[in-house]
């Protein structure tokens, strides 16, 4: 098992910054300034063509920690941000890039090529989950969530599935084909976020994939609107689900 | 036009309860105790068979005056919380009891009495919210809100439709056939709540309705769970909402 090795810190507007590397995986964690307070940790899957660091990544880990105080990861997946791209890879996006160009749609490449990324990243997920929880901050036996939309999901259905650490999600915007069945067999709560007028993908497919989570609690949040136009008060949704199921109170007005 | 006349004050936990009387109609006006100030106003819509001070009712008003230090007023519906019923109300509760008694569906007689009860109570509510804005602490010109499940939406949709002083409303519990085509001429914001495992309103006419709004702006929330089973966390939702969209900020964790 390869270490957690931090590589860079830095710390502002109350958020300590600690780049990371596990072997060839490369992360991010950021935490509460204030000091190394043991606190609920949540799991972040960037969107594809992004990375670690992306502004969706950074805003949403400054609204969980500026709202509860939770320790936030995100990993690069696999042949993103400056990760090598293997033969694959390099194929699957010369055929998203085909595609766009000739004004055809993606969604059949982009759901096979997530499914595909999503068997190289489970497992490097469960290995960041086995690192950071030797951190005295995390700990063993603290609180996780995961929170990833677009192939954040298309990764985060398949590691929520195996790994029963996990305890509560946030998933959304993905189609249905590569991920109902392995929903199936989540039980914990879930909110699910789709656009209603997704010109990529079809309704009944986002809702498809909402209705196959056999979990008791889960919640649906359609919003009118396209594919990138996710309202911004969904971050602080997924704040206060996160603060009800990890166990904190949200401390200012999220 | 009959005037506003206030029958009974109380006050308790920060809440000032205000009875009131316009003609015929009786109802209820909730506000911060703290005093008088000029604030946003909510006109909530109670559901079927219950009243202006039902649990739910009160409830809401106080996470609604509590988080915003907004006014909240509720009116009965005709033929509930003591008001007369007519021979169409006598006939109408009397084929929900058959039908309940038979084990048979009472959708289509809901469907059909309520769109009959919002004749009625639109222009009640039109009235009220004329005199309630005669209200020093309301105004004319103030922003105003609507929060009704159920039968309150039943009544909701027509009034919202009918009058643009209401600026932003909560809607949802409901079958769109009475409701889709008003529906379509509302564009405030909208948010509208919907049981996935609802007993008695199909999920596709649920997602009908929704669908109808013209709103630019509008989430539907849809939870796990039978047609009672809304969750408590929707009120607090419907908080921020009419925060976001009244004006006010959140000045409590909701």
């Amino acid at each position: 098992m390869n270490p957690l090795q931090f590589t860079a810190e830095t710390s502002s507007g109350g958020v300590m910054e600690r780049d990371f590397t596990i072997g060839e995986v490369t992360g991010v964690l950021w935490s509460p300034a204030s000091g190394p307070e043991r606190a609920p940790l949540v799991l972040m899957g960037h969107g594809g063509g992004t990375h670690k660091k992306a502004p969706a990544m950074s805003g949403r880990a400054e609204r969980l920690i500026a709202g509860c105080g939770f320790h936030v990861a995100v990993i690069d997946a696999p042949g993103h941000g400056g990760r090598p791209r293997t033969a694959v890879d390099e194929r699957e996006i010369a055929a998203m890039r085909r595609a766009r160009a000739a004004g055809e749609p993606v969604g059949p490449i982009v759901v096979r090529y997530n499914a595909h990324l999503a068997e190289r990243a489970v497992p490097e997920w469960r290995a960041t989950l086995d690192a950071l929880q030797k951190l005295p901050e995390i700990g063993a036996d603290g609180p996780v969530g995961y929170f990833g939309l677009n192939m954040g999901t298309a990764i985060g259905v398949p590691l929520v599935a195996a790994d029963p650490r996990i305890t509560a999600a946030v998933f959304g915007i993905f189609w249905h084909e590569s991920l109902a069945e392995t929903a199936q067999r989540i039980t914990i709560p879930i909110e699910f976020v789709l656009q209603w007028d997704d010109e990529h993908i079809p309704r009944r497919s986002g809702l498809a994939l909402f209705d196959a989570f056999a979990s008791e609690e889960k919640t649906l949040h359609a919003n009118a609107g396209r594919h990138k136009e996710v309202p911004r008060f969904e971050a602080d949704s997924a704040v206060r689900f996160f603060a009800r199921h990890l166990g904190r109170a949200v401390t200012s007005p999220a």
